[in-house]
């Protein structure tokens, strides 16, 4: 029995000014609590998705993801994560496109969605498309126990956020993470891709988690200053690659939604192929980029970038080998986290919108023309 | 033997004022040379693209379609058409992403490239990645007939569409599309997906449509008038649902590359999920909404984009039962083209952004920081 999380602490202020602040600090103890029979076990169970799990999940090959807006970035980060770690072909695809297409359904298909409210009705109508295709199994990964998405699913893992009161999401996304990344453990050590040393390692990294995003959420003065930066323009490119390029999109979202900002994201290896003519002062760039993987890369966007004026917002990883100069800022997160950064990596962006929100001036928690659920098409 | 299409016409300007321009009014010509082998016959052969694909394609199970910038959009609109009509399953990924990643190979899998040049760098590397991973079969689709590409591919299709001088790729991109939705007509029939009479049908639309390009290509006064409305603007949202989300995508490009305009694309369904809130007075929307289909879809959309004072531009079919209104702007095509329909309604969205382009006094044929064809990573 999950209990709801409901309680009167889960819907007042407290010291915060805004939900959305609320919610971001709220994340390590949300990911804490969503982990809660994850981390204290020494090796991961298909029941942790429900009492069929066991049965069901040896035989599935392929997945297909659905889910909209945020709850979508995570199913892409999710993809990236079950075809490198677990080796299962798995497609993700937005909810109203996927209800609306002629398409061909992978035989042996489980279909997983993605909703905090698990009552967006774009998601819900996709999965009832799924399963007049033939799709026999369906995992909903949502917050709210009694939804219609987890009652129309046979599979089910409930992230245990709390309740989300700001329009922007943030610990729905990293613990609807959280709970992507395990069940990707359990596809792995179903399909013989996980060593046991491994799976201790990754466990050990999940259990670390709510503390190496507490190091993170220690940036936020830092950020703030950046924030002054952004205020005043009216664009944004963020720059993202591999698991990260997801990431990159959540980050451009969360800047539309409540900076009224027009960010767009695109994987860094497209921006030659357009998106740099668009790059001048007034336009900023924000790259995620840990490891260094991606700064290699950026190396003579970057020259571009700045001959043209544009400022560099980089978010690396500790040893990344790239320094500060005239006009490139780079913030250096405390911590790797192999596979789990992307989660990590989300939290700088989350703050950036929030503190740009803020100098704006804008409604943080109930953005113009948004609803917090979409229940209507 | 194809011969090359280099000659002294083919370089110069004529009455045009740019290659851009002398480029979107070559492409019913482009289109017709493309398809010469193909309208001529009764019915498509799996030749068109090879010696070797009348044995190679029938064992194809799986397509993958690796490209960067406009060719990604090429790949995009292909996906929706060989999924729906041929039946197989099709996943399109960004070349650059691709290449990096640690993805699963689906068995008797079909790589496609697609480039004008053929000698895209990431795109190279990709098929090599592929090649690595165990694909067995790569058919290139180019308009360079001695390039990387076609030499890397044992089956190929050179779109004939002339060189192509201006960054903004046009006629190379409606002449790809022609290829490919020939290559999914083959592929629909050697599957059994395809009825004679359906095939018969399909190559009359093919062989009509150099002269419904012409007609459209006729709405050039009318678009010019609405160009006047973007080039003071700094933003813009497309829409776009199904096949004509990819044409969606290929317009915000177009306006990004020429004008320097921040257009962005987004699926129509997504809009309530965070874009919405950037809509206001400076923010127009531009929707690709044939058939009806989108404009039903819109209307709630409508409204709010109408009362946050934005303008918005419809592009829609002959019968569609929408008409102008205050602050919204409807054009209609004079064609149906069923499912050909994407390579006509790219061509306003082209003409757009040329407009918009000489409004503003950008260099048209070599826009800022743009390379023609990107041969480094």
């Amino acid at each position: 029995v999950i209990e709801s999380q409901l309680s009167a602490d889960a819907v007042e202020l407290g010291p915060y000014a805004h939900y959305m602040q609320k919610e971001m600090y709220e994340q390590p103890g949300a990911i804490a609590a969503t982990l809660e029979m994850v981390s204290n076990a020494s090796a991961v169970k298909p029941e942790l998705f429900g009492v069929d799990a066991a049965q069901v999940l040896p035989g599935i090959q392929n997945i297909l993801i659905l889910a909209c807006g945020t709850s979508y970035h995570a199913g892409a980060v999710a993809r990236y994560w079950l075809e490198s770690i677990a080796g299962v072909p798995t497609q993700v695809e937005i909810a109203s496109e996927y209800r609306y297409r002629k398409s061909v359904l992978a035989p042996h298909t489980l279909v997983i969605t993605i909703s905090q409210s698990g009552e967006t009705a774009d998601t819900l109508a996709a999965l009832e498309h799924a399963k007049h295709m033939g799709v026999e199994h369906a995992l909903s990964i949502c917050n709210v126990p009694e939804s219609a998405l987890i009652r129309a699913s046979n599979l089910k893992f409930l992230t245990r956020a709390g309740p989300e009161i700001g329009v922007a999401s943030t610990k729905a996304f990293t613990t609807q993470l959280a709970a992507l990344f395990t069940f990707t453990l359990v596809m792995a050590k179903l399909r013989g891709q996980l060593a046991v040393d491994q799976e201790k390692t990754l466990l050990a990294q999940l259990r670390h988690l709510p503390s190496a995003m507490q190091n993170i959420l220690a940036l936020e003065p830092h950020i703030k200053q950046l924030a002054a930066h952004f205020a005043e323009k009216r664009h944004a490119l963020f720059l993202g690659r591999g698991v990260h390029y997801p990431i990159a999109m959540e980050g451009a979202l969360k800047l539309k939604e409540i900076s009224y900002i027009h960010a767009e994201a695109y994987a860094a290896g497209e921006l030659k192929h357009g998106p740099l003519a668009l790059v001048d002062a007034d336009m900023p760039v924000v790259a995620v980029a840990p490891k260094d993987t991606l700064i290699e890369k950026l190396k003579s966007n970057l020259q571009e970038v700045r001959a043209r004026g544009g400022e560099l917002y980089i978010f690396a990883d500790r040893d990344s080998q790239i320094e500060s100069s005239e006009g490139v800022h780079v913030i250096k997160l405390l911590d790797h986290a192999g596979h789990l950064s992307p989660i990590l990596h989300v939290l700088p962006l989350q703050l950036l919108s929030y503190h740009v929100a803020l100098v704006k001036g804008t409604d943080v928690d109930k953005p113009r023309n948004l609803a917090k659920s979409v229940t209507v098409e």
